[in-house]
């Protein structure tokens, strides 16, 4: 099933046509070429900007990085000026997320071009990965992606419930736990320490700050078993709505009722007859 | 739905009934300015004194927390005072669980004025922090927590069990390790050995005691892979009490059928009416 | 409900029939106290045997310790023995697992009178925390704690299939990270890399042993990926089983078939209307 | 229920028929025995492998190792030959996944004697660990074998997308991280920062690198929380797999009853016999 683009075309136009027809929809032969070509030069140009950080690449290959850097951004430019030369609307792809995150995929290669602020212009060039999500969101693949996204959307208010009592549970026993090993042994403060809680009851377990005293040994046994326990509480919530999102249920022609369950005779709304 | 407040109103008061529909009440505008402000002030309080454990903190900025904790006591006061006034049986407030918490989150700062026992303070006053409870009880968020609670307190049982066998399972792997690794290692006695096991069981796995002998390091596999299996249980146990806790299906009067939905009007296997 | 005893008594005796009631009873009220003092025994006894082990109490209060464990075993040494007075058939008792736990509970103190043998014994002793099941054992709590190993009981065919899937896999991933690793790091040998397979996996993570080349990172990243999503697979199982267990079937009353469903009104076997 | 072995025999033929039903069908008695020495021969060949490879051992037993690994060998190469001599269509047997395993379980020996390149040679023969499926492959505990890899099979797809976000999520987290501690305290590159997300949104956490500033540490909070409610997401996917894999009902050609469990003869609904 195909998702209609988002971006309306300009009415019936010959070579706009043909670029609106390669940039933004994927069903056409020369919109799938490109989609994988767009794919795989964001893929490229991730790996890059991760190994571009690796000291040894970075001192030795400095040239070669800017090099692929500037054609990178060469073409996503060129992308993005094509893409707001056919849309129809062109403020609405603009100010879109996509449009956003296309822009500054390329605006901070020119920024550095003048500035030097390395560091953070690599992270916000790392956002073209979110680009991805333009290809698939085209894909049939996306409605599996929708259903886990519309599951933890439906338990969330479950979730963040959830998450208010770890938050206080942590704090107190953070807290508790600066009172028992008094300051020493990395539980310097109470934030410290709600960091420690925090380790420790998601099960990661660092070991960067770990109890030293008898006491606070036999706290932290309580807290591990309690973290094992109430990891339970997510699951359960998740787990249970994608049961409920999973069932294929019948809509009544009388009625419009899209509630019916999968064995149901009758419409449990107007009572009636489902064939 | 409104939950009604636990405690009753004086009954009919020109200026009283105003001080409780602000202070008890919740659907009320002057209420829910007022539970907003609360939230703001117990959460401020809360992170001034996490924030204030930290040592750099603490010597440079001593005088701001304190006039910061004084402020705040004070409104507490007020607040704490308002609610004795306008409530028609006092004991029952003083004594309620909410009235502890109340007092506790305000008297430790009077205490701290005559005796400088900073520590303990600094942990009674953390309780303020369960005052968010008082917030959330009356909105109507708090049906899903009690969902969750409900699920826990009927699965309870089972979980105890379930953490009998574990405490019985870890006491023995606990001393098996410390006869195995002979008291060195960190294995210095069976206590720090069960602690040990707890660590590695919830999979925490700290790495401040770790088996160094290839004898202890099998025993150590087979408590690793029953750990990652015993995860399990508990999700089972609270998944399915959650699936338990989702149905309130209606029994039709006709046919007997008992699996009609909440919602359900007719019988969805006979199409009787379900009143 | 009550659960019979397993052990028979010799046909009607005064004094006799009076111990068997305190001591294999628990629903009369003899039994009941006798049971809570010997539950209280076994913890007190447990927790003894693990503050034994710590150097500084063992070196200070050896003495107490062995005039505690005297006064114990001599309880537990006259329990046995009248446990063996009132039943039926002897050697069905002592030959059972509970009377042999029973025996080693008490026989470690003896040998230890002439062997000094100090370690083995205090590990053997420990097994007198099993005893705790005798209590429990008549319980209804039971119940429960039966549903659960039941539930285990099913799933264990699915359970050793993915634990031998797992071992392959453990025993794989620790080969080649031995050769990647190239023996150094920690990873010293098969046996040692699979030991911290293991560790990864079950995401325990002490990090005793932790990848340091590029290559063993990036192998490392896709077993913490894959531990993470295999963690599914037994708690599903499980999970899957819980539900199973749950069902309250029917049974038929013409064909005894017992597996009708709870909305069934035929029976599925034989097609009798059920009531 | 027999599983039909994969190679197909040479027409009736004397001592080849013989050779071809212990070699291949495990159904018959020689077959039985054959299959049982088989399995243990590769767990004592893997069990070596891995013992050989401690340096302690290496250095000792050299010889010893060398033999013994000789005479496996040599076993498995005569069984080889069998397997070749006795099937109809030889090429077909080679180029299986099954026939490469045995060629690989063999090569590489004798590749040794003659290059002495020792550790990749080590691994390849780990290989033959493979071998284990050929004989579980016959045996009718397969089938639940099947069932957990068919339920991973239909939820991969929603894996897969799991997965995709989870990447993603993990590489600007990585990136974010590197900014943060700004290169130091192990996050050197961000490679490495995105080593330590996976390491702690798995619940991993060696320890080899944590955040040391205040900044990492909550964004580290933040981060663990995510992945301890991530944990859930595959859970939840597998777990209603699962389930979905459970069922088989069947329909009532009568009432459309469809919720008929497999066993069932009569329609539960309408007391329709179900043929």
């Amino acid at each position: 099933m195909k998702i209609k683009p988002e971006f309306d075309l300009i009415p019936e136009d010959g070579w706009r046509k043909k670029i609106y027809e390669t940039v933004y929809l994927s069903h056409t032969k020369a919109g799938k070429i490109f989609d994988i070509c767009l794919l795989v030069l964001i893929l490229i140009s991730t790996a890059l900007l991760m190994v571009e950080t690796i000291p040894i690449f970075r001192l030795e290959y400095y040239r070669e990085f800017y090099y692929a850097e500037f054609f990178i951004t060469l073409i996503f430019t060129i992308e993005y000026i094509l893409r707001i030369i056919c849309v129809k609307d062109r403020e609405e792809y603009i100010f879109s997320p996509l449009g956003i995150i296309d822009f500054l995929s390329i605006v901070p290669f020119y920024i550095s071009l003048f500035f030097p602020i390395w560091h953070f212009v690599a992270i916000i060039r790392m956002l073209r990965m979110l680009r991805i999500f333009r290809i698939f969101n085209l894909a049939d693949y996306m409605h599996d992606g929708r259903f886990i996204v519309s599951a933890l959307k439906h338990s969330s208010r479950k979730i963040y419930i959830f998450l208010l009592f770890m938050v206080i549970f942590i704090i107190m026993i953070g807290s508790l736990m600066y009172l028992i090993e008094d300051g020493k042994n990395g539980f310097s403060s109470i934030p410290q320490s709600v960091y420690w809680a925090v380790v420790t009851i998601t099960t990661v377990g660092y070991g960067d700050i770990s109890p030293a005293t008898p006491l606070g040994k036999m706290l932290s046994i309580v807290v591990m078993l309690c973290g094992y326990s109430i990891i339970a509480v997510p699951t359960g919530i998740v787990t249970s709505e994608f049961r409920k999102q999973k069932k294929n249920n019948f809509q009544c022609d009388r009625c419009g009722n899209e509630d019916n369950d999968e064995n149901a005779r009758f419409c449990k709304i107007c009572g009636e007859k489902i064939i």
